[in-house]
């Protein structure tokens, strides 16, 4: 079915055998000799070459090919006496189906700023950029897909919709259904949920965790793979406000145990890119070390592949928050003020000691465990000094936090403290609170956001430019 | 990491073997020269038995292993001389993680209704019928984005929250952080959406197809498989207010390899089930059969695997909406007025029209193409006849429709005239019709409500029953 692939195209042996081609025009050149297009249909960053001679097309038609538009091209496989690739083809027929007007298409053959193809994100996957950075994308989707299901966990689609706000995570979006206009009231003159959707307040998930826990005490091991939301209005190369989130829970599973999982996961996702997106890794490498020239030496990156290697081929390091506490009061910049936050017990790092450990100190991947319990979630296991919880955090050189988890607390009594603790309503999270009365067991799990590995294994900065149509304060077009 | 899965041992040799396994206590048997235990971890539908002699543990900790507890244990991996299993465990030592009062956990050994199960929705994955449909779920997901990525299609994260309201498909939720008590509003008085999150409307997608399109005008074949939404008030057993779909778009495909994808993937997605869940669907096969035997006989199914054998052996029929009026027309409940609504060339066709097809005079899918265009959307190309549309739908038996595409309308002005004859406003979409203006070419796709697979493939009734956390009017629980 459809056409013969490009990528599949470029590999076969040149036997002048006649071939079919589809895809749009990256570049036209004419020489004396020759007509040269470049055609790339997106299977590939590689275009194939089709040439023709000169007469062969009338004028008029070969006017109408130009960059961007769409050709359905018959004609012969040959070896390419052009350095650059291996095999082209000797055009015998050509056809246009779409026109792309030089004057109007946007993308013409030279440099655009990201910021402008983030303003025609409906055309910016016909760069060879974003089509690389989508395929890693879609490989990276695949191989964590494959990853847990070798490894005997089923996937679990948990609600987008939500009545709990347990995660307590930030601002959550509301979905409703009622007139803003004019909502039903209450005769206290609240607003009337109840004749909302749901019949309730519903708000858009900021993680699947919660029902992810429900389906680990059932099936052992799930793994969640969906859009998570926040509300925030944050306008950073960090932050969307829709992303996809990889929530694995594992019953049985330790802290220990759960971050060799995690160690392995990231490990065997980017081994997994690394070995089946090597042309486009190629490129976005250049195109990094390109973007790099204009930076001051020691703000330049490592070349790309040489950081995924570097992470795929180092043990993790591994330590306490409270080693990892000690480490930064006897370091350098926090001896020399350098440091723009405190240190101490107790302080929720930031992106400056995260990075110190990372990028300075470690020199390599930290997975950060037993946090103090006052800077972690209600639901993570407290440690028997009652002081720290079995929390992990993995951080990357120049991403920060990539991967959040801990073993879940599991003990009824101890749950409901905190959960009283910090506020919630047990009422409103009975159904997670009784997998703790019913055959309870030890338990872990993590979050990864997926935006944030993409950016980590692309090399790209900026997030928006890693999922096909951001969401962000103020913009939601396409 | 983490422990041995009940699924694999009960393939290993049995040599006496120290062996060590978790998971819930199914059911708990005592007799005179022994106490049996059945384990289920959610590996597999079949539980592992562990004995253990009387006398071995104090009365007082085997009080506690009932059904619902959670256990490990550790013994001999043995022969079993038993009926139904070919191993056991000989118990050395058995730790309870967790009680399940039999007092209070509503999962005791004995039928429960699924309307009750529904009602427990935390605790049903840990039946054997929640279980076999979650790793039948599990299976099928893998299965889709397998078969995508071995054709080259690349998995396209198209956007959950969306401002354009242009593929029409019914009522929408509206996602917002303004304060729904006092709405900002503008001096006429009406809501004020520069001020929500998006500087505008925002709802939940019902489609990532548009958007779909745009990534196959870059890449040739791209996929979805993400949440969609209705926020249409049904209260059926068809319905789901928050559902997954998968929506394949191909560049270079006319309705021809439209149909031609469509049946090849849902053949393959349904032989990958039937070689990958065959314990789970023997058990779901037999959880009909019972079911069955209170219905009168000529509203019995076949038997499930059968049913799924038929589809994945025989060639879809394939014929015109036309053919199919005809057909219709000429048919015997036609004839003796026994179809509720009418037939006729135009009609859309109702439920008892497309079974009669499918059940009565086909018995198969039947793929039905070629629509009036007054009853299809806007972006089907239109037949050179200028009366229909390249619309394709695949009917299942049971089901109805399970997948619905078209071929894409690739003309620029015949597209702007629909969409203006619909009403919508161009402005909205202008992205969407630029990939009409800038290399168009022929393209295709279709859309499949993951739901309805997987009821087909499991052979419940109820969509509600098919999805972890069932989202629909007035339900937002967990």
């Amino acid at each position: 079915m459809g056409p013969l692939q490009i990528k599949d195209l470029l590999l076969q042996a040149p036997e002048s055998q006649s071939v079919t081609l589809k895809g749009w025009v990256r570049t036209k050149r004419e020489s004396k000799n020759a007509i040269f297009i470049a055609l790339n249909d997106g299977s590939t960053i590689n275009n194939i070459q089709a040439v023709a001679q000169p007469g062969q097309f009338s004028p008029e038609l070969l006017l109408t090919v130009t960059t961007g538009s769409c050709l359905k091209i018959t004609g012969r496989l040959v070896e390419s006496m052009g350095a650059g690739q291996n095999v082209e083809v000797q055009i015998e027929d050509l056809h246009v189906y779409g026109t792309a007007d030089v004057d109007t298409y946007p993308l013409q053959p030279k440099k655009h700023s990201l910021e402008f193809l983030r303003e025609i994100a409906h055309l910016r996957p016909r760069t060879n950029t974003f089509s690389a950075i989508l395929r890693v994308r879609h490989t990276l989707a695949f191989a964590i897909n494959k990853y847990f299901h070798d490894k005997g966990f089923f996937y679990l689609h948990t609600p987008i919709i939500t009545a709990s706000d347990a995660e307590g995570a930030g601002e959550m979006f509301r979905v409703t259904t009622l007139d803003l206009d004019k909502p039903p009231r209450t005769d206290e003159g609240k607003i009337n949920y109840k004749e909302d959707f749901f019949g309730r307040e519903a708000n858009l998930t900021v993680s699947g965790q919660l029902e992810g826990e429900l389906g680990a005490m059932a099936l052992s091991k799930i793994y969640t793979f969906g859009p998570t939301f926040r509300a925030e209005n944050s306008n950073t190369t960090r932050h969307l406000a829709e992303f996809w989130m990889i929530e694995p829970e594992m019953a049985f599973f330790e802290l220990q145990d759960n971050m060799d999982l995690a160690e392995d996961f990231v490990k065997t996702v980017i081994t997994y890119a690394l070995e089946n997106c090597k042309d486009d890794l190629n490129f976005l490498q250049n195109r990094l070390a390109e973007e790099d020239k204009n930076k001051p030496q020691n703000e330049r990156s490592l070349p790309l592949l040489e950081k995924l290697r570097f992470v795929v081929d180092n043990p993790f390091e591994r330590l306490t928050y409270t080693e990892a506490i000690e480490i930064l009061l006897q370091s350098k910049p926090h001896k020399e003020k350098k440091f723009q936050f405190p240190v101490g017990w107790g302080i929720d790092l930031s992106s400056e000691h995260e990075r110190y450990l990372v990028e300075k100190h470690f020199k390599k991947p930290v997975i950060l465990t037993n946090y103090p319990r006052e800077i972690k979630s209600f639901y993570m296991k407290l440690d028997d000094d009652g002081k720290t919880v079995r929390a992990m955090d993995v951080l990357f050189p120049g991403i920060g936090e990539i991967i959040g988890g801990s073993q879940r607390e599991d003990n009824y009594e101890k749950l409901l403290e905190r959960v009283n603790e910090v506020g919630i309503d047990p009422e409103t999270i009975w159904w997670y609170l009784e997998t703790r009365k019913f055959g309870t067991a030890p338990h872990s799990g993590f979050g990864l956001g997926f935006e944030r590995l993409v950016l980590f294994v692309t090399g790209m900065t900026n997030i928006r430019d890693v999922i096909p149509f951001p969401r962000y304060p103020k913009s939601a077009e396409f």
